[in-house]
């Protein structure tokens, strides 16, 4: 952590490491698909993401400050939707608000985050699906027999909650299979920790590194939000096609503005990489 | 305040607004000379600013707390050379910290400003001047007779300020013909408002805005970090080619460009359009 330009380095607290999380995820570029510095839509641009971050804030320092899981995320989601464009950053503060929770608690770790989460109670499941009042989510139809615990009925869902007596761990364990960040929460955050690495392992500007990582991930598994607003066929094409650009067949620049172009956005590897990089910036990530 | 796309909206707390304004003056593109989203310097990189923006945010918590002056920009800059460039937003602090005090205070206004500035004491000069051992920043020589005064002996200068009776209002007064920040400081931040109006005016995203006013006050008046870097004859040339880019006669990307290559940074502009932002962001600009 010694600077080349400056006197002294301020540690940074874990509430920090994580808006720096978002905020960093987002300077990557080109990430194909995702609005990055260069590329954003009308709708979402570069600066809701800026606003989206420091309106998380609050909630982060719940987080880290040991409050209970689902009230912190929350207060994060009700601050990051306090921009024009909504959702900006829901699954990233999924995926944050653990990492936050156990870092904070000196178990950041696959085992100890993995405790963290399975802590989660049915209060926590509550404020989960309050957290869909504050903003508008795209999610797939519940599975058969779910109808009742569907997210979009929001606070009408938490009787049924409470009636099956399903903690926050629960909900997302239901949906691993078809949600990636649901899928981290059930696997000790298996794929945030091997970014983490790769992040860690590369070298050059952090932002290229995150650039980097978002494609390797990528081209790992298909990104379930494109199967979630599109489908699985474009998920896959999707995975390829990153698949090709770390053989050198295709450019990463023309893949980005391509998919930004058919409004192909893999939301959830960002998710990724966002927690990714807290873990980094927390095991001592250079900025 | 009324989203487009989310559902509800949080309001922002005035730390808050002081972050996202450093986040948004660095999110403007282009700005010929500064950094931004599409440029950078290879020791001054995007990504430093969103450090330097998030390690900053305990000090602007303590101006908008109602701390006294000196020592929350103290704080403020110490957090935000947590990043390897070393200085990113001294100078857009020392803009920040008077105006958040004043916006947290109910008097967000030119004379509400102007009397918090005059109320700052001998203390609030003496965490001036150790904030200089924070970092390294880019400074004049100090005027005949001033030389004990120098910023640049830190800590050392403390005595002399105190024999003299110097409050911060008073070292920002003697550097006012020389720096433009220090000029704002002793104008009831005039053309901080100027910039804010501007921005509110303005139509479409906040970030190109940014930008739009960036240029516009650049053409208005020789940047005094130009003048201490490289010299007046420079500085006036950039005013001059501010100008030609509101006349139509240059492009501001290619002059970008150019002023990168050249290392030129207007680094006191960029401090008037964060100053700019944070009002209009307090005065109700959407992002």
């Amino acid at each position: 952590m010694v600077p080349t330009g400056g006197v002294s380095v301020s540690e940074r607290s874990v509430a920090q490491n994580a808006q720096l999380a978002l905020l960093l995820e987002v300077s990557g570029t080109p990430k194909p698909g995702n609005v990055d510095r260069e590329r954003e839509h009308d709708d979402l641009r570069f600066e809701h993401f800026m606003a989206g971050a420091v309106g998380a804030r609050p909630g982060l320092d719940r987080a880290a400050a040991g409050d209970p899981l689902g009230p912190a995320f929350e207060t994060a989601v009700e601050g990051m939707a306090g921009q024009s464009a909504g959702n900006t950053q829901f699954g990233a503060l999924l995926i944050l608000t653990p990492l936050a929770a156990a870092a904070s608690d000196g178990r950041l770790s696959p085992s100890g985050v993995d405790a963290v989460v399975r802590e989660t109670t049915v209060d926590d499941a509550a404020a989960f699906y309050r957290s869909f009042e504050h903003v508008d989510v795209a999610v797939d139809d519940p599975p058969d027999g779910l109808e009742p615990l569907d997210v979009r009925r929001g606070s009408d869902a938490i009787p049924e909650l409470r009636s099956r007596g399903l903690t926050l761990f629960d909900v997302m364990e239901s949906s691993a299979d078809v949600d990636g960040v649901a899928a981290e929460w059930v696997s000790g955050f298996e794929r945030v920790f091997e970014a983490s690495e790769m992040l860690l392992d590369g070298s050059g500007p952090v932002a290229d590194r995150a650039s980097d990582v978002f494609i390797a991930l990528l081209a790992d598994e298909p990104d379930t939000f494109v199967v979630t607003r599109q489908n699985r066929e474009t998920a896959e094409e999707v995975q390829r096609r990153a698949q090709a650009v770390l053989d050198g067949e295709e450019d990463a620049t023309a893949l980005a503005a391509e998919f930004v172009e058919r409004d192909i956005n893999p939301g959830t590897t960002a998710d990724l990489v966002v927690g990714g990089l807290f873990v980094a910036l927390e095991r001592g990530l250079e900025v």
